[in-house]
């Protein structure tokens, strides 16, 4: 294909497509053990705790996924959110440091 | 710095810093224009309708975006989520039909 993507239309598509290729049996929704998979390959820096069956259920409620449900795009994507919602804040404090200096010097 | 980061976490980063780069000057918020010309250069295959102002304006207002409102982190992640969802919501169409083949075959 000639359409080139721009580097934000890629970071959709790779967040997309990692939830739903770690879903080969289920459309849509993925196992515990699924999920638990993917968060450790994928999400190692960000999401810690899921390593132990003890974080992942916190990780799971936290996210209001019942127990023995599976983890649908719209739970996942409340995680994402979460994420990149706490990376924009680290980010925006940041800023804000660095204005405060500004206007002080 | 010496940590690797995955795919998945990278693209995170690329969501959060697109829409952070793009705000000069105020800390979280982009004016309507800041946000158009975010918008038209790092989405321009996902969101086509936002290059003059009437299509801009209907889409701030399907963000639920406030006539004169700066465009938050917040209203911007709704947008990243719909185009997200809608792109899941292809893949998996495909799956099912993939899946209905497969199970004709």
């Amino acid at each position: 294909m000639a359409e080139q993507y721009t580097e934000l239309e890629l970071a959709i598509n790779t967040l997309v497509e990692n939830f739903h290729s770690a879903s080969p049996t289920k459309v849509g929704t993925l196992t515990a053990q699924e999920f638990q998979s993917m968060i450790s390959k994928e999400l190692p820096t960000m999401v810690k705790t899921a390593g132990d069956q003890e974080g992942l259920n916190k990780l799971l409620t936290d996210m209001n996924v019942e127990d023995g449900k599976g983890v649908t795009f719209k739970d996942f994507w409340l995680l994402i959110d979460s994420l990149a919602t706490a990376h924009f804040g680290l980010l925006s404090k940041e800023k804000q440091v660095k204005c405060v200096k500004c206007s002080l010097m």
